[in-house]
């Protein structure tokens, strides 16, 4: 594809974004799909002039927007989708028309990623380990749609988690409660539940062999999805697999992302297997 | 080459942009050159904005600017490149650790036309016809580089002609007269003068029969250059080809814009061969 006077451009804004894979697999979807599409990585400070700026370039389709922009871009956009806001945070925007609406497809991606690893999620009891950025999308994402019972949620900074159980409680049928996160309250927790989230960065690389979750708590009726991605299988997973559970790696979750933007700038199915490679490609 | 986190982009900004061959060809010069650089095209109506938003991208690193915001676009840049701003128009925009500088290559294209045409300009009585901004782009440097004896601008405009003679007037060592264009002026003027440059947009597709300089003034020891190069040979080329004069087509000055532009962002010499074929392609 040859880029001409009708190429639709899109990007990641970010600092830093020199370890994006964004750049490799969306120029790989638009690429499959044909479309006249190219994607490139922005590391951005100054984040009001470049929204602002990229509202006012012809051919801007939209941009995936990471740390530490996710909740300072909102007020910059004519739209938020509802989730989104009351998310208070986006890792998406789309353009249309001059103007631009922000999307958070980590809440959407850890669904998909949930469901489509054969996870139900109606009536069960959920635990997420965190209350920062990810735990929040996903805590909403939750309460929008999983028909959960319950959804307990186990952080360490008091002030954060509390907020996100209040907020969540607002928006949620579901019953929700929280605490401390420690071994004692995983103890307590996690024999009467069904799912755990962890949305921690205990595990990331270089510090592979860390984990939230003592393995000896870990159950076969559990289903464990980890939202850290690198590495592909970390200690919490390992350990989950060991004792049975059905797992979720944060690769899963990353990919569903990056298939709802797809879907969201191109109006159409994403090249779901094509992704998958890319960003396999990366971590082997 | 890939797309990827380090990939620069740069690209044209105007009012329409749908037309522009600049994509073309500074995709196919940056290719050639093995530069991970993309070039883009976007229709810009807030250029305040848009150049704002351009400096707070990373891997921003240049842009082409077109009509209508060649003047527009200075004052929200960092630095002006000292003739550009005695023009007061640009064509380029250079990205260097988020500080922009405006250049124009208008200038710097025009005479690089005339000397690679084998026009000589040194002690030479050189003739201008318009006074909009290429005409003003190009006696301004005539008057910073050319030792021309004297320059002759003649246009219809009369408030635009006489200033810019004013300010030219100030800017040059040589003798600048202005005057009305008709014919009875080119009967008086051509006669004496050794180069003419046209700069209206007279000639242009799709009055592609139209002329302001009836072939009957021309003579053989004119050399003349057309800015417009929509046809290639235009109606006053044709007539200056019989004569016998030497001609310059507007594709050339185009061409070496565009090849003083790659200079500037990839800091190496533009492949112009392959940039000239480029554009060449667009006009068969």
């Amino acid at each position: 594809m040859e880029i001409d006077t009708k190429t639709q451009f899109c990007g990641v804004i970010g600092n830093p974004v020199g370890h994006s894979l964004s750049p490799a697999i969306h120029n790989a979807a638009f690429r499959t799909l044909g479309l006249n599409f190219v994607y490139l990585a922005w590391q951005v400070e100054a984040i009001g002039e470049a929204v602002n700026g990229l509202r006012a370039l012809g051919n801007f389709r939209g941009a995936s927007v990471t740390i530490p922009h996710k909740v300072a871009t909102i007020q910059f956009l004519d739209h938020v989708e509802p989730t989104a806001k009351r998310i208070g945070a986006i890792n998406t925007i789309v353009a249309e028309k001059g103007k631009l609406t922000g999307y958070n497809t980590d809440a959407i991606g850890a669904l998909r990623a949930l469901r489509e690893g054969g996870v139900d999620l109606k009536g069960q009891r959920i635990v997420v380990l965190g209350s920062g950025g990810a735990a929040r999308a996903i805590a909403f994402a939750l309460a929008a749609e999983s028909g959960a019972e319950k959804l307990t949620l186990l952080g360490i900074e008091d002030r954060e988690r509390t907020t996100l159980a209040k907020d969540i409680r607002s928006a949620a049928a579901m019953a929700v409660e929280d605490s401390f996160l420690d071994e004692s309250t995983l103890r307590q927790v996690l024999p009467e539940s069904h799912v755990l989230i962890h949305c921690t960065p205990v595990g990331m690389s270089p510090k592979v062999d860390t984990t939230c979750v003592p393995a000896s708590l870990l159950h076969e009726k559990l289903s464990v999805m980890d939202i850290v991605y690198n590495p592909r299988e970390t200690q919490l997973l390992k350990d989950a697999k060991r004792v049975g559970c059905k797992t979720i790696p944060g690769l899963e979750m990353f990919l569903n992302q990056a298939v709802a933007q797809i879907e969201l700038w191109a109006n159409q199915s994403a090249p779901v297997a094509v992704m998958r490679t890319v960003l396999e490609s990366h971590f082997q």
